[in-house]
């Protein structure tokens, strides 16, 4: 029984994505030696009855909680009955100081870095695809997509591959440093979405590089173009004659490197972390439910 | 003496400001091991009552720390004497990643969303009212209110109702994700501030929108007004003859949504969070000081 | 046996990098009452000694991980073979929600807000110097500045001073919130770069003002001059004829105000968390390696 109860305990312990491993098995390793030594092992199962009550309720949300520095459930609200937690493939990478909150799914390979908010609470699902990355302090967050009969908000939702997304994030993309993709929102595989730079509204294509600082709002960006520093697109016409990516384009193959150098950190950041072992057991992500 | 060191033990948890829910229960199960060993079994089981009685205590003050993480008080400096605490109605929700610091006043209802920072430790005080939201990777700062002879600098102070702010945001106002208010600067009821934009040094009206990107410095916008994407306003006269907002504008009931979907958000995750039942104890934020 | 796993026990804590500070100190209270418990006086002593000479080295170590939680180490990765820790001088402050990784060396004196990210993962190093500070949500990471044959990416270094960096802030800087250093780049001292701008592959020199929302690439901005509100530079002719800072700027004295303040809050937020005592014990940063 005794066994059994912490056998389950190193089970939720192996779940978690902390920095506990070393402390924590020490730990009770602790606890075994300590109780072996008594002899008297049928008063200890009262005690061990009574803790299993108390431990019920309580570890599981403690453990379930605590094991969540930012990637959580959405919460119950009048246009959502559900706590939807996050689907992260195991060999992608979340910062402890990012966030990563309800519909969101995450596919292999993925960087998160800290401060970043990935927030599938109001608008949902937020799709991020394979081998791209989300880096500091970046927002993704989309306007409702359910009203609060629960029926879909046709006009916030976009359409990629025949499923609806309130944000649909391709593969190998980067979103840089302070970037922000709000939706209604979709952008191409193999796009550049510079740093500071705002998407909102609008479908971005593929191969596309935004500059530093620019903001997409209400327009359709075809496959293969640029557009330069800190410009703003509102205008349908205006996103119809950018510029298209030559070969002599300075940042043409910019966004391979990124995307190069952000599944290595990923994989790297989850080696260090001591995550690598966990990849395997086809988990992902942590859940934390009400 | 065993229970009085016990006591003052779970007394300190509930000060420590951290994630220590699962380790703090293996702890006591530590703690009721190594007392097994003793053969006092009537003595123990006094103490066990005890542990159960003031684990009912702890556990729940433990939750409520863990949902406001990042919430702490000014340190002393040259131009204030005191270690400052925010006043957060329990109402409202700070994410365990928002950061909420010092001479801060936080209304009713109101959302903070991961990666927000509102610190103030400089510019003193800062007000939210009720119904507001602060939304992912917003900054509310302020220029120093006080010199080092704790005199009041007037520049930096704004005035609203006869009081005086280093910022001031009103009721059922939008901060949007990662938009940025400096003080001195006031921002009116039901105004929207866009993603991205910058307040600094200026007095926004009510009823205001404020599209993505704008710079707002040394300006007062009157009351109804919009600012279109990405426009720098820095000049009084150009601030004077903003357009009016009318039936047709675009963005006319966009606040009124926002602040909708933020307000059952704060009560959605306080409830997933479990600080629903605490909510009517009149607790608020958390405190720590030197 | 007993001592044996308690020891084993520290270890593990010494190695994990948490805030575990007060919960360890009231758990090894703990352990220590039960034990008084059990007649055998003799042993227990032998084992306080113990629980004395581990805490020597343990707490202290513990201390200082609270104080720097989100400092961490870079991870191997195919451009750097080692995990790199930062180098940060006891006097200045990392916020506990900040992100400080790898390969950064930090001065004297530096206030470092919450949710920051200074990232020293790919482009290395990177440093800021004595009395800068780097404030709410600003970002400073950097393009990669070694091959997969660990050969230096000359074209992604600044030299300053004789050493190379993949970005170098001067003394007395100031990165102003969500202000974003993109590497390569250099910052010049008394520099002030203001909220929401953003330098990337540019040169920029000392006592130069860059009002909040400017964009700064590739060019190298000349000493004493400065860039106003939301400008954009990307041309080197635009930037040789920026106009000088003269008496009459309204901004000529705001850096020193914001050192001065920024200065004064590290050490006041050190004081507040306990950091004081540890500062003259040439402590630094967290470390954690694979």
């Amino acid at each position: 029984m005794l066994y059994f109860y912490i056998f389950r305990s190193f089970d939720g312990f192996a779940e978690s994505r902390n920095y506990f491993k070393t402390l924590i098995y020490k730990k009770m390793i602790g606890i075994e030696m300590v109780a072996m030594k008594s002899r008297n092992l049928i008063k200890i199962s009262v005690l061990i009855i009574l803790i299993v009550l108390l431990t019920a309720g309580c570890v599981e949300r403690v453990e379930n909680l605590y094991s969540t520095t930012g990637v959580s459930a959405s919460p119950v609200t009048p246009w959502s009955d559900l706590n939807i937690r996050p689907q992260i493939d195991p060999s992608s990478y979340v910062h402890p100081q990012a966030s990563v909150i309800g519909a969101v799914s995450i596919g292999k390979n993925v960087m998160i870095s800290p401060q970043a908010s990935i927030r599938g609470d109001e608008g949902m699902p937020i799709h991020i695809g394979n081998d791209s990355n989300v880096q500091d302090g970046v927002v993704v967050h989309a306007l409702e997509t359910s009203d609060e009969e629960k029926r879909p908000v046709e006009k916030n939702l976009v359409e990629v591959g025949g499923k609806k997304y309130a944000v649909y994030i391709g593969n190998r993309v980067s979103l840089a440093h302070q970037a922000q993709v709000h939706g209604p929102a979709s952008i191409g595989d193999d796009t550049f979405v510079g740093m500071q730079s705002f998407v909102f509204k609008s479908k971005v294509g593929s191969r596309v590089v935004l500059e530093p600082g620019v903001r997409i709002v209400g327009v359709t960006i075809p496959d293969g173009r640029y557009v330069p520093l800190g410009m703003i697109v509102s205008n349908q016409s205006v996103a119809d004659n950018l510029p298209v990516i030559t070969d002599d384009y300075v940042f043409k193959s910019l966004n391979e490197g990124v995307v190069h150098v952000n599944t290595n950190l990923a994989a790297g950041y989850n080696r260090m972390s001591g995550n690598a072992e966990v990849s395997s057991s086809g988990g992902h992500g942590e859940e934390r439910s009400e």
